[in-house]
């Protein structure tokens, strides 16, 4: 009887404990960030690392999703693990049983148990690469979008400017989204010239699926200068995906920061 | 007899075209810019295109020789070719034939026959990377030095401004160098702070065999505080290979710019 009280009283009081992961991550061969049917995605590879530093089966949940192909600077993940570590040991220990993939933990938190990654994040940014000349990359295959067409930032910038603010994005937005309402706030979206590249910055508190790969696409489609700005707004009125311009591939793709 | 003659003359006017080929490369693959032994060289695979988009075997000539695992953004090479080409349809031809292989001419440019890519060559720029930060590389492995201790950018930029100027740079030269004497005029050396990473920015008329990634290992040294900025001094006025530090891994190391 004693000893199963103990035994109970053990149970009761065996915390988990919480931890933020900052991910950075190559997404060039893999299947994105979800378990998928077919590769390996992310998500997995990190939690089959976790099993082993931990010796425990741990799920992580991520702030964002990414699609295969699109890389990260900033993901960000949480999980509960069993037993107290410290942080850096645990980055250091998740990263020795991952460096075989081009998947690091750069950094690890102990955080309170209400702290959840997708749901607690106010806002999240990205970055987009296009690599603007003549000459395919040759340093940089496969992380960013090679677009041979001379583009007019002042142009896309005029028209990025449109999509500031709280609007229905139902343009910008693929079949398959599953949110609810296309409707978001985008905060801000930079565009800027480094040497031969343009970079896209985009911060809002959330995207659609496909939002920014669709904004860009459309975007260059008015730095080639085959759409005016006004072509550009009325695509983005007739809130129809139909009306927007192609989707950039994901090569180019960054998830920068997730902000709390 | 008539034939013979006309055919001594076609020979005799059959002049050759020459071309700069300003190339980016990725190094890790191969076993360094010139023809080697063992592993394929960069200068090899591009003569490879060459012969292939220009149906005759021709000679390229390169700005500098990178090691194997060295990088470039703007190697310099020249080549004469029997066949007058508009320079971008040439740039294009070689990138066609090249595209499986991480190098790429981003700009060919028509020259004089007394053009030379190396002896017409008044300076030269690289770039040394060092990822600072405790987690390795998940997005540029195989393109940063990973250096863990905390480096101070100060304390390196100090000892580095010694090295500006006219010196014998015994100390900074690695055996094997073939440069008939040690002394190098080194026109500045910048260290830059960029988020997590540092950045060596050199530019020099001509360097010594591993100068750059002997000065960037002795450095560190420095960075940690292993070394004060007057054991660096002590060691470079020695001028001896022995007294230096150590070789940083060519993996960081890229061929900027070459100076006409």
């Amino acid at each position: 009887m004693f000893r199963q009280e103990i035994t109970m009283y053990q149970h009761e009081v065996k915390s988990l404990y919480r931890y933020k992961l900052i991910i950075e991550y190559d997404g060039t061969s893999f299947a994105g960030w979800q378990a998928q049917k077919n590769g390996l995605a992310i998500q997995t590879a990190i939690e089959n690392a976790l099993h082993l530093a931990c010796q425990e089966k741990i799920r992580i949940h991520g702030a964002g999703r990414t699609d295969a192909g699109v890389h990260a600077f900033g993901q960000v993940a949480h999980c509960d693990v069993s037993k107290e570590w410290d942080p850096h040991r645990l980055a250091m220990a998740i990263n020795f049983y991952i460096r075989e993939r081009p998947i690091r933990i750069i950094k690890t938190i102990k955080m309170d148990p209400d702290f959840h990654a997708r749901f607690s994040a106010k806002s999240r940014s990205y970055l987009y690469r296009i690599l603007n000349r003549a000459a395919p990359p040759g340093l940089d295959i496969n992380k960013v979008w090679h677009v041979p067409q001379k583009l007019n930032i002042e142009l896309m910038q005029e028209a990025a400017n449109l999509l500031v603010g709280i609007h229905d994005f139902s343009t910008f937005r693929a079949k398959g989204c599953q949110a609810r309402s296309p409707v978001r706030q985008l905060i801000s979206l930079l565009i800027e010239k480094q040497d031969d590249e343009i970079h896209f910055k985009f911060h809002a508190p959330s995207f659609l699926y496909h939002q920014v790969r669709n904004f860009v696409g459309t975007l260059s489609m008015v730095g080639q200068e085959k759409w005016s700005v006004q072509d550009f707004k009325t695509a983005f009125d007739a809130k129809s995906r139909e009306k927007g311009g192609p989707t950039a591939p994901p090569e180019g793709l960054y998830f920068t920061k997730v902000h709390y």
